[in-house]
C-alpha cells in the first residue's frame, strides 16, 4: 500500500462529470484526443509525494488505498475541488474598461482584470458580462488515475525532483547520487542544459529542494562537454573561439586611447 | 629563459613616447594615476602564451630574452604598433551626416561611421572634419613590463585560461585539475558563477579552449552549493521555492480549462 512520505510517479486524466469534457491529462495521446493538447507542456506520469504535494482530499484518500500498478477512481464534489459556483462573481462592466487593453473580447474569451481571470459571458449596448468563478468551480470531477511507479532509491526520488525543475530534460540524461552520509547530493546534467536560460536560479531551487528532501548540505552539479576534435577542425566549431580569445588578449595587450 | 610556449603572467604599461601619456596598462595604482582608470577592467598580470598570443614583435623579443621575475624595457616603432599616420583618413562630411545619430558631435567626441570609429577634430559652418586613423597611429610606444610568473604545473595554466573567460571570479575560487592519460580537464567554479548572463556559452567556450591546448576531449564543469539551513528558515529563503514547486505539482494536479 502507498503511505504517506511516498513517492510515486501518478498518470492520471481528470473529466468534468456533467459534459464529459476531459480537463486535464497526463498521457499525450488522451491530450490529443481531447484536442487539449499543448506543446508546450511536458505529458508523462508526474511525481506526487504523497500527503506533501497538494492533492484533492478523496485523491489522496485513494492513492493510499492502492499500490504500484494500480488503478484509482474517484469522484470529487465541487467543495472538494474548485468550490460552488457564485453567482456574486458574475459582474457586468462598461465596455469602455477594456479600451486601456487595446482591444475589445468576445465572448468566449478569458480576460484578466485586476490580477483575476474572468470568462467573457456576453457583449452588448456598450456592457460586457464577466464570470469571474473559476471555470470548473461547480464541477464534480472525475479522476483516473494509476500508480504507474513507487520510486523506491533516494536516486530515482531526487532524480524526479530534478526532472520537476528540468521537465525537458531526458530523465536517461540525468544522474543523481545521494550521499546521506556526507549530507550531500550530485547531479549530472546533459550539457544541452548549459543553454537553458537562467540556468543557475533553476540550479539553485533544485539545490535547496534536494537539501530539503534529503537533508543535504551541499548540493553539486556537473556538466561533461565532450569535444570532438575531427568535427571542430571541419566546421571550425573550436578554432573561431581560441582566435577571438588571442584576439581579446592582444587587445588586452595594447588597448585603444579611444577605450 | 623564457620560451616558445610558455605561460607567463606580465604586468606591463604602455607610454606613448612623444607625451609620455599612459595608454594603456595592467596595474590599478597607474591607471588612476593616469586618469586612465576603467572600473569595468579588471587589473592584475595577464596571461601570455609566448609565440600564440599576439604580441607586439619587439615585446615578443624582449620576453624571450628574460626569465620569471624580470623586466622588459621595449620601444615599439608606429610600423610595429598601429602603423603610420594616413592623411587620406582624415575625410570632412556634411554635419547634415550625423543627424541620424540624433546628436551633434563635439570636438574631441569618438564617433562610429559604418563600423569604424573616428574622432572628431572640428566642426564648423556645417561641415565635420574626422579622423579615422588608429588614435595612436604614428605614435612610437615605450612598453614596460614584468614577468611575475612563469606558469609550471597544467593546473596552474588552466586556471589562468579560465580566468580569460571569468576575469571578475576570483582565481582562489576556481579549482582546476588536468588528467592527461584521461584526456579529461575538470573545472569546479564558485557557485557565484550560476549567475553569469549566459553562462553556459562562457562554459562551452572555456571548454574548447581547454581542450584545444591540454589535448582534452572531456571537460568537466562542477559548482557546489552549500545550502546553510538556519538562514534558510531565518529568512525564508529556501521555503517558498519548496513551496512553490509543490504548487506547479498541485496545478498539474488539476489544471484550469482555461489554460
Amino acid at each position: 500500500m502507498v503511505q504517506k512520505g511516498d513517492y510515486i510517479l501518478l498518470e492520471y486524466t481528470v473529466t468534468s462529470k456533467d459534459d464529459g469534457k476531459v480537463v486535464e491529462t497526463t498521457v499525450e495521446d488522451t491530450a490529443k484526443q481531447a484536442n487539449i493538447y499543448n506543446p508546450d507542456e511536458v505529458y508523462g506520469p508526474r511525481l506526487i509525494i504523497v500527503g506533501e504535494t497538494k492533492l484533492f482530499e478523496p485523491l489522496e484518500q485513494a492513492l493510499l488505498a492502492t499500490d504500484e500498478g494500480g488503478e484509482v477512481n474517484v469522484e470529487v464534489p465541487p467543495d472538494k475541488a474548485f468550490g460552488e459556483r457564485d453567482q456574486g462573481k458574475v459582474k457586468t462592466l462598461s465596455i469602455r474598461e477594456f479600451y486601456k487593453y487595446g482591444k475589445i473580447p468576445k465572448p468566449g474569451d478569458v480576460v484578466e482584470m485586476d490580477g483575476q481571470q474572468a470568462r467573457v459571458i456576453s457583449i452588448s449596448s456598450g456592457r460586457a458580462i464577466l464570470d469571474f468563478n473559476h471555470p470548473l468551480a461547480g464541477k464534480t470531477l472525475l479522476i483516473k488515475g494509476r500508480i504507474v511507479k513507487k520510486l523506491v532509491t533516494d536516486e530515482e526520488k531526487a532524480k524526479q525532483i530534478v526532472k520537476i525543475y528540468l521537465p525537458r530534460v531526458e530523465g536517461g540524461d540525468v544522474e543523481v547520487s545521494v550521499d546521506k552520509a556526507a549530507k550531500s547530493v550530485t547531479v549530472k546534467l546533459p550539457p544541452s542544459t548549459l543553454f537553458i536560460d537562467k540556468i543557475g536560479n533553476v540550479k539553485l531551487r533544485i539545490a535547496e529542494d534536494l537539501a530539503e528532501k534529503f537533508g543535504a548540505e551541499k548540493v553539486q552539479f556537473i556538466e561533461e562537454i565532450t569535444i570532438k576534435r575531427e568535427e571542430q577542425k571541419e566546421e571550425g566549431g573550436g578554432q573561431p573561439q581560441q582566435e577571438q580569445a588571442q584576439a581579446q588578449q592582444q587587445e588586452g595587450g595594447v588597448q585603444s586611447a579611444q577605450a
